[in-house]
């Protein structure tokens, strides 16, 4: 960088990007950002973005997935990795209390891809399309140096006041999960142990049969769509949405901050599978640090009107995980021997 | 690829991209598009895709920028990239006669890159922004493993009659286009050509003061809003339009295509300026197949009804390069000797 004549790509300081990390980068990035449409209705700093389509929004959310970042071809199956592309962007747009209507894709392949791979990948894409009643609309298609790069742009539609916005939470409201929780991060921990296992001997053969729900989750999350619908119909909008892709813990302090509330949450009602307990155990991992803080399950945190709580009381998977409280009591956990625990973030680190 | 459990990653058969083209490509994987959502106006085939929104329609376009592949860092300051990266989007929102409104930038970023390399590239994102009036309402920002990647995505409004679409050109339309062709190839030439001089010598220095109409071409393009904002004011809708990103040759093929027409042009007619004409004379290039194959211009091809003619005729920056013709009468070139020449299509190759 910054040869000729571009001498001004190469300044004199330089600070590095991991000082910051992704949220820092972001929110200085952001600093600047000025909005000057009307119809631009919420810009960063959501799942989504929302913009005003006559009468209804539409909201829009992006990805860009790097290989060797978010994924790992060596053991991620490229029609999963194509689903798996289409349901986080979906996610994004669950997230908002959206329903998701097209995507674009954007692929960028080295010529070490076949025609035939890229079909496989695609045949995740549509799968996924599919499963989601989303239109694939428009993209771009061109060639890399490097790795693969797949950037997708989700639009959904909602009707404006429907919206749930991660600043709505308010002292009182319920804290909602659904699913289970780390799944995805344990799931990673054991693709990686059977990737060194297999690259220090490839004759030996991987041993994944007791890990579907893991590796599953990992390499092929569903959005929470069902949720979505199900809200709609019993006439729920949370007060306040996200998706976990982060950690719970992370995604706690996202609506902390954008509510100007603080959180309760209780240990024992966490939910978490039993074969992802049982593989943390043997990995020597603390299964509810997996909850509080892996990342990638995909799975929706919310909080309701108490009002409302009798509407989803029976709900098999949705989890009443504890309540939000005054911005000044900060966010704890409670373990299960009644003791409370500072919660503290910790996202996933890309840089 | 291909490594343990997955198998499936490599397929016993290969076909290589190269052997099929991005169009080739593009075409063969969007056969299996399906069209669900009747929000879904226009999927992939147009500059950009077209959605129902209440009372008027938005477009929607998506690029991928790839280090080495679509820039290089060695001559491209980072602000013009930044620049460039929102206005080729923007063109294409151009292209369907729609303002765009709110654009999403991805960057993936290895650890070469700097806080301050970030910054300059956004110092162009922000002033692009701001030239063309739209609002940066979303984003991700990652990792990445190897070089830079900028995916953006471009959201513009049209009321839903003036949207010009590739397929609306009919016989006796007049063929237009804005500005001049061939600038970014040749200028692309002269930064390709000083780069060598550099690295053989670093103590040379490069001499581009010369060239500054044909690198600022490349390096900094402009989306040609201007002459939408005209077109709406004068009540001209183009009959067809699209913007020269592959070369003039690919996008009158283009055109005739998705319209099922044929195309006359005229030698005479072609604008070229004339720094652009002594520079590709200098380089030993055509300066007329410049202007056919260049690409990145980011100038607007469109087709006219007779009848709009007298309202565009004293523009100065729009010129009449023929008109368009029955589909079996084909796609000529009619020489300053008075020959007629077929056209032929050759686009950008990127595989």
């Amino acid at each position: 960088m910054g040869l000729l004549p571009c001498k001004n790509n190469m300044s004199e300081k330089r600070t590095e990007i991991s000082d910051l990390g992704e949220f820092g980068l972001i929110d200085h990035l952001n600093e600047k950002v000025i909005i000057k449409n009307s119809s631009s209705l919420k810009g960063i700093g959501d799942d989504a973005a929302v913009i005003e389509a006559g009468d209804h929004v539409k909201v829009v959310s992006t990805d860009l997935l790097m290989e060797g970042v978010h994924f790992d071809l060596s053991y991620a199956p490229l029609p999963h990795l194509g689903f798996k592309a289409v349901a986080v962007n979906v996610s994004d747009i669950a997230a908002m209390n959206a329903i998701p209507k097209q995507i674009t894709v954007s692929i960028a392949l080295s010529n070490r891809f076949s025609l035939e791979a890229v079909e496989a990948l695609y045949e995740g894409i549509y799968a996924a399309c599919d499963h989601y009643g989303v239109d694939l609309i428009g993209g771009d298609t061109t060639a890399s140096r490097s790795g693969l790069a797949i950037s997708i742009t989700a639009i959904g539609e909602a009707k404006k006041e429907q919206v749930s916005y991660r600043s709505g939470a308010k002292e009182n409201d319920i804290l909602c999960v659904t699913g289970d929780l780390g799944a995805a991060l344990v799931g990673l921990q054991i693709l990686e142990r059977e990737k060194q296992v297999f690259l220090a001997n490839p004759d030996m053969k991987p041993d994944l049969e007791k890990y579907t729900v893991v590796t599953g989750r990992q390499l092929r999350p569903d959005a929470r769509m069902d949720i979505v619908h199900e809200l709609g119909e019993l006439g729920v909008v949370p007060t306040s949405m996200m998706d976990i892709s982060d950690g719970l813990a992370s995604e706690i302090f996202h609506i902390c901050k954008a509510s100007g509330v603080g959180a309760t949450i209780y240990e024992d009602k966490l939910p978490i599978d039993k074969q992802t307990f049982d593989t943390a155990v043997e990995l020597n991992l603390d299964p509810i640090t997996c909850v509080l803080n892996g990342g990638e399950d995909y799975e929706l945190l919310f909080t309701i009107d108490q009002k409302d709580f009798k509407k989803l009381e029976k709900h098999p998977d949705i989890h009443f995980i504890g309540h939000i409280t005054k911005e000044a009591e900060g966010k704890y956990l409670v373990t299960k021997s009644g003791t409370a625990v500072q919660i503290k973030a910790q996202g996933w680190k890309h840089f």
